[in-house]
């Protein structure tokens, strides 16, 4: 049994997104989780009252369980994240924490301010402890198995010892939520060489090397899509949040210029919708911002109701397998 | 007229590639232009004769008009470039660069060991004055006009004044050999707003904005597939050498692993081979090594003789368009 907290102020589609998603969510999650929107209460009560016109009656009584707890403040997608931590301590990011932090909460999701999600987790639910900075890890489709790319922009200036802890980071995620038994783990760097790379980079891979992790040394940019360098397949990618985050925006735009392309030159949308479902970053619903004491899942802000669906289940996954406390056990380990 | 020398020994495929690639050349440049073959004389004489064999009378004809320049040192694809540059004097890469340094070649273009050849052009052409490093610019193909991102490969850690450099180099690029007239620049960043990106960035948004570029701002990795930002279309990507060897090399496998997945949902070959072709590196056959004085023309190791005689060309419009004598005075201005 798990509580999952939906963050119903954020993202750009909201509350009317969160709100169906929840709706999504409770039919395929049935009566054995506990939904919790948060959010400004008359707000999520008349949206979801006009959700559920004409709904099943299914979906009304599944709307009947529903825990819905109210938060005054409205984080703007535009905000600072300091400025709305400090200034709005009744938010629906705020409050939806808080309860995960009491013990009353297993999981918090949304799609609203990325910046402002990262410091109130960071604020709210901590870090374990060995760690001085959170990450965020994006799965990225690939031509063999999806591999986790982090950190895809928590953090845009990295030391050597916060791309080790990365790769721990990573580890984690990877077995837990991607079920691969001793994941292979990445170095980006621009050569397979140990002395290819930036500084941090360089001794990043001296560090890995003396790690117990299955560190397969440096890949590069090329071996993302195949989903292998050509010592065997990859699990994890490891990266600077700068470059995570211009590699993460760059794959979501190429598809679909590429399959513009395509269309042009006769090639039907049905025969392209199938490569871009395999494509499609709402399936992946969300990305966990690990390191965190607990479970805080960082959605698109322009997800579909479809997606923030599948941030819920990312939350559910999240908890259900104790990624966190696994965490917290490689890193003090 | 201008003569273009070939590093016959440099590539995956030396020496039959670049001779193939000099015989497709010297029927598209006709006798207007001379072609050197810089490498071991005997090992160039031998596979020329055996191209000859069977070819057209035009083709023997322009052949005759080879000049070919014996270089005996062989640099290996694994050589360190330090050890390259003091151990191999008469390499290929050394004596074609010391005939355009002593005024009896104009532009030298290679497949060969890339930081070999990045160390020998500094250090017989010269950086122009005010630079400390040169760049790669290589061109990217976009849903609009194709874009030249730099650097992408030459220095793998930048500082914020570097990235500048970059801006100008590409500003000259962009008009010389793309043809803009003011070629928009944006800088490759995590967020469009000056303050977000990693600590070089951002300060080397500041110092953008106080030229005469015409500097866009902050890009993001999902502006360069489609050409453009939301302030309009982009000419040149500015970003250090690690960012740009990531993206490049990501990019150049993320359309083969689309298109793979197209043709396992039934797309066909030939549908998919016009796009293909658009975006087909070999079509742009080289990037130049923009800040020294003269013209170095790097291509991909793996090139075919259809890439090579593109390099050859774009060797030939680097040299043709004045882009040197340009860049040197936009440092200096």
């Amino acid at each position: 049994m798990a509580r999952i907290a939906l963050d119903a102020m954020g993202g750009d589609h909201a509350p009317q997104a969160p709100i169906a998603a929840a709706l999504l969510a409770a039919v395929e999650l049935g009566a054995e989780h506990t939904l919790q929107l948060i959010g400004q209460e008359s707000v999520i009560r008349d949206e979801l009252a006009k959700q559920l016109v004409g709904a099943s009656a299914l979906v009304r009584e599944l709307a009947t369980r529903f825990e819905i707890v109210d938060a005054p403040d409205v984080i703007l997608m535009t905000d600072k994240p300091s400025v709305a931590i400090r200034g709005k301590p009744n938010s629906s990011m705020a409050v939806g924490l808080k309860l995960q932090a009491t013990g009353r909460s297993d999981a918090f999701v949304s799609a609203g301010n990325t910046g402002a999600q990262m410091a109130a987790s960071v604020f709210i639910l901590r870090l374990h402890d060995g760690l001085q900075r959170p990450a965020i890890g994006t799965v990225f489709p690939t031509a063999k198995q999806p591999v986790v790319v982090l950190d895809s922009g928590a953090n845009v200036d990295c030391s050597a010892r916060e791309l080790v802890a990365f790769a721990q980071l990573g580890h984690v995620y990877a077995k837990d939520i991607l079920g691969r038994a001793t994941p292979a783990i990445g170095l980006l760097s621009v050569g397979e060489e140990a002395e290819k790379g930036n500084a941090a980079v360089k001794e990043a891979h001296q560090l890995l090397t003396q790690t117990s992790l299955n560190f397969v040394g440096n890949i590069e940019g090329r071996d993302i899509p195949m989903g292998a360098c050509d010592r065997g397949p990859i699990d994890v990618v490891v990266c600077d949040g700068f470059t995570g985050n211009v590699l993460l925006k760059f794959y979501e735009a190429v598809a679909p210029m590429l399959f513009g392309m395509l269309m042009k030159a006769g090639v039907s949308k049905e025969q392209i919708g199938g490569a871009m479902h395999m494509l499609d970053y709402a399936k992946y619903g969300g990305a966990p911002l690990l390191g965190v004491k607990g479970v805080s899942i960082i959605c698109h802000g322009k997800s579909s109701p479809e997606a923030l669906k599948n941030g819920i289940h990312a939350g559910l996954r999240a908890f259900a397998s104790g990624m966190s406390t696994h965490i917290g056990e490689s890193i003090s380990a």
